[in-house]
């Protein structure tokens, strides 16, 4: 049984658990109280050096950042995630990337600014997250998906922050092919919600 | 012939010129004239919207986010630099998402300031560096390279900013494991230098 170091708030856990769903995979879930500073305590700091949550753990593996938990359960379990040409491989880690810096870096710290009083330049991340949903939105203007013919990782690596993007006062209304591409994500076989993001579709 | 569009003095163009030139790849180095606003133009954001150097054109395929590109070109040419388990392809993209964005955000700003004048909050931008300075001598500290027993495309995607650290007033003499592993990249074969950067080994 694998275990995910995880929190219900956190849309970098979110992704996990969303392939873990989609895939059908059964794990335990062990709550790290990161508002209350958990993730500073010194057992977590052996999990991961970075202090950072998700982790999963699988057969005394100890996988850190969610992008690369998300790779290394397709490889697992279904390399149909990864993309399947060196094209799409490469464009799935472009996307990877994009989830790492430049969401993690806007949609991410506004949401934690305006939930938990975090110390961020609101005005500088406010001005960042509109241009990730720029790019983003003319991206999907006539794709159905980030990298690929198909749902990949990376439309899983990008969706939380983007779909909860409204906590931290960013609205979607501006940006009409990132809300339909959320709903073919929504509609996938597996998908879960978390506090903040459309319920399943019925 | 494929085309990086590239500048010399660039950490994330060196990535992918450092995997070219230890895969033997020829290839046409296009400059864009960051320092001068050239990647502000119109047309290189119909290029890159994200308007970032470098970005691979191959074939018509254009490539953005030097992680990517490091990763499109091993699948094409030499898989062995992404790992060859689950556990070596996840802790690849483990440090590929460490140079997007805990290298990227700090090591990196913090050589713009002091090279370029970049307006950036240098006391944390430093304190940030030192911290992914100590992460990895740690992480070094009983292994040869980042994620395999083998070089991947997760150590060319550390080293160009770690290895330039001196220039954004963070000496790398407090990690010795760190040093070493530099010493380690210079001596494979195809190792090419930059400004900044050690010669090539003999």
């Amino acid at each position: 049984m694998q275990t995910l170091y995880d929190h219900p708030l956190s849309g970098n856990c979110h992704k996990v658990r969303l392939l873990l769903s989609m895939l059908g995979l059964t794990y335990r879930s062990e709550f790290v109280d990161v508002p209350n500073e958990a993730h500073h305590a010194p057992w977590f700091g052996r999990i991961n050096p970075l202090r950072q949550i998700p982790v999963l753990e699988d057969e005394g593996t100890l996988m850190c950042d969610s992008q690369a938990i998300l790779t290394y359960l397709s490889h697992r379990h279904a390399p149909q995630w990864l993309g399947d040409t060196p094209e799409t491989q490469g464009y799935v880690v472009q996307w990877l990337s994009f989830a790492a810096n430049e969401i993690g870096n806007s949609l991410q710290p506004a949401r934690l600014y305006y939930l938990l009083g975090e110390k961020v330049d609101i005005e500088a991340v406010s001005a960042k997250g509109r241009r990730v949903l720029e790019v983003l939105d003319a991206h999907l203007a006539d794709r159905e998906w980030l990298a690929a013919a198909r749902p990949t990782i990376a439309d899983l690596a990008c969706v939380p922050y983007v779909a909860l993007a409204r906590e931290g006062h960013l609205p979607l209304d501006d940006y009409p092919h990132v809300i339909a591409w959320i709903a073919r994500i929504v509609a996938l076989p597996g998908y879960i919600s978390m506090p903040g993001l459309p319920p399943m579709a019925n």
